[in-house]
This record gives C-alpha cells, structure tokens and sequence, in this order.
C-alpha cells in the first residue's frame, strides 16, 4: 500500500515475522499499538530494547539471563546434584512452572536430526559431558519431547555419559507431543515416574 | 516465574496484550525474538521506537501519517470531491488494498454505539460536516460496516449531511460482517453497486 507511511509499513513487516503472527495480524497488532502509543507502544519498544541490551545466554546451561550465569545456575538452592536436560528455554520454563524440580538444568538448543542435519556439536552436547566432570553430578534427568527425534536424542545422550545415573521422563508424555504444551500435572507425574535407561 | 529475568518477564506481559497474542504465544514470541537478537529483536524494537517517535493521527481526515495532514490528504491526486467515510485506519487500508476508489477519506474512529456510551461527539463526526463546508465535497460515500452499529452510524451521518450526495456500500458486504475482513473483489463490487441513501 502506497499511502502507508515507511516506517508503519517496515514495522508491520517485522512484526508479521514473529511466531504465530501474519501479515493481517501483525497489522492490526500495529494499529492498536499505534492508538495505544503513550500505554502500549512506547513501552513494548523500551522492554525490548532492553532485552536486546540484556538478554545473555547462560555460560553454564544456556538458559537465558542477564549475566555470565543465569539465576538457576546462580542459585546455591539448585546445587542438588541434579541436571534436567531439555531442548530449548521454552521446555525449561515449563519444567519451571510445574515447580517439582529443584536441581539445575542444561538446554541443549534442540534434538539431533538427521533431516536438517543437527548433529551433536551442533547441540551444547559436549558442554553437558564437560560439566558431568566437573560438577557433584548425581544425576541427569532427559527431559525431551516423546517425539523421534527427542528420544533418538536421549539415547545419543546416554550413551555418551558413563558414572552417572541416567533418567527420563516416563509416564504422562504423550507420544508424538512436545513438552511446552504439557500441563503442570503431567510434567509432575513424568518426573515422578522417570525410570532408568 | 521466580529465575525469569525481570527484564524478560516485563516484555512478555507487555507483548502479551498484543491483539491476538496470548501469555502462551507472547513467551514463544519473546523466546524466538531473544535466538534472532541482532536480526529480529533489535530491528523490531527499533521500528516500534521509530513509529512511536512519527506516527501522528491527520489533522483533517484522521488516518494514520507522519506529519500534520497524511499522505492521502496531501496528495493533489486524490482530490476528486469524494469523501469516503471509514470506521477506523484498519478499514482505510483495506479500500486502499483493493485500489478502485482515489478520492479522500475520513476516519470516524468507532461506530456510534449506545451499549458502549459512544456519542456523535466521541467519534470525528462534527469534523466531517465541518469538511463539507470547507472542501469541495461532492459525494460523502458511507464505507461502515454492515453491523447494526455500523448502519445506525450510516443514518445517523445521511442526517447530519446536507446539500451534498450520501452513497454507502451496498452489494457485496456480508451482513454482519466487518470491513477489515472483505476480499479486494468484494470490496470492488460494493463500490460500483452503491446506491444513494
């Protein structure tokens, strides 16, 4: 559209590539934001800027913070002895939401795939081996998705740690699913039944 | 959330009163924003910043714009004597994506509405008769929705104008149905078949 002003239409552009948003959407996302501009607009663009400035992987785990080391791997309450490996931030908050775990976690920043040739340097697979050895490591939780790939993943994963037990979450994953979208009972009831591979 | 970070959390909740988005869709969104920092989530905060900073409402029609009068209203092009009366920005550009009527517009702002308390004096109504005078109107075309709301607001405008020719849509818009959402050959084939009130 000719008449929209440049700097609309280069946010509408942008906007429309966010997950879950389209052309239509994003433009009246951008509509409402620009009726909303003092409430909405200007600060939805400071918090982003801000996560923009802020926002760090976490060294450890590479979960997201705003140092070196993110809050859970800061905490000493964490220190259990426990690592809950999961595939990306988002599986780690919905661990998180469901409150039942107490250790620390390692997001791997994926699963290996054949297809799109994901292989395990491409993962923080190696970083995990790394910190069996240098951590009082007691256990490693796999908390992947009940999909092949996740599975496939957890079984490479497995194989590659020696000493040390080695569970998964078990009952309450459905097949095929992927654990952003479990509610918090399942989570629980996973976790709880995890058995040895 | 406890060990999200505060800069974090602020955006998801502030993402998360987007039109369309949820709690859910906003944390994958800000998820998918922190992976492509540098490719998404700057630029985007820095359009959002940018529009903040230029979008102004145009004093004559009330179209979106950067400067006093928008793009439409400044353009000689567009000054055929037709009016064509809008709900808000979102139907605007919708006639301008179908590109079959090249006279101005004139943005309302809302529909009157006696459930929500919205008076002649709430939406740009008096600025339109206003306009009748001053412009050299020859045709006011009513392009509202085909809600109860929207055809009241249709009368309600044939009353107020005088001395001049008051067409609306006719063929072609679903009733009950809102503007924003009409294909580009709908909104064609309204235009042609108006008809005088």
């Amino acid at each position: 559209m000719s008449d929209v002003p440049p700097e609309i239409e280069t946010l509408i552009e942008r906007m429309a590539k966010l997950p879950g948003l389209g052309p239509r959407s994003a433009r009246r996302a951008v509509l409402h934001l620009i009726k909303k501009r003092s409430q909405q607009l200007v600060p939805l663009a400071e918090a982003m800027a801000e996560v923009g400035r802020t926002a760090r992987e976490c060294l450890r785990c590479g979960n997201v913070g705003t140092g070196d080391l993110c809050a859970i791997c800061q905490s000493e309450k964490r220190a259990t002895g426990e690592i809950c490996v999961v595939e990306d931030v988002a599986d780690l908050w919905a661990m998180e939401r469901s409150g039942v775990f107490k250790g620390r976690y390692h997001v791997l920043g994926g699963t290996l795939s054949a297809l799109d040739a994901i292989g395990p340097d491409e993962l923080r697979i190696p970083r995990l081996v790394e910190r069996i050895a240098d951590e009082n490591v007691t256990e490693v939780i796999l908390a992947l998705g009940a999909t092949i790939d996740g599975q496939t993943t957890a079984h490479y994963i497995a194989d590659q740690l020696d000493g040390v037990k080695v569970t998964s979450l078990a009952q309450g994953v459905p097949v095929g699913g992927e654990l952003d979208y479990l509610d918090d009972g399942t989570i629980t009831a996973a976790l709880n039944a995890r058995k040895a591979l």
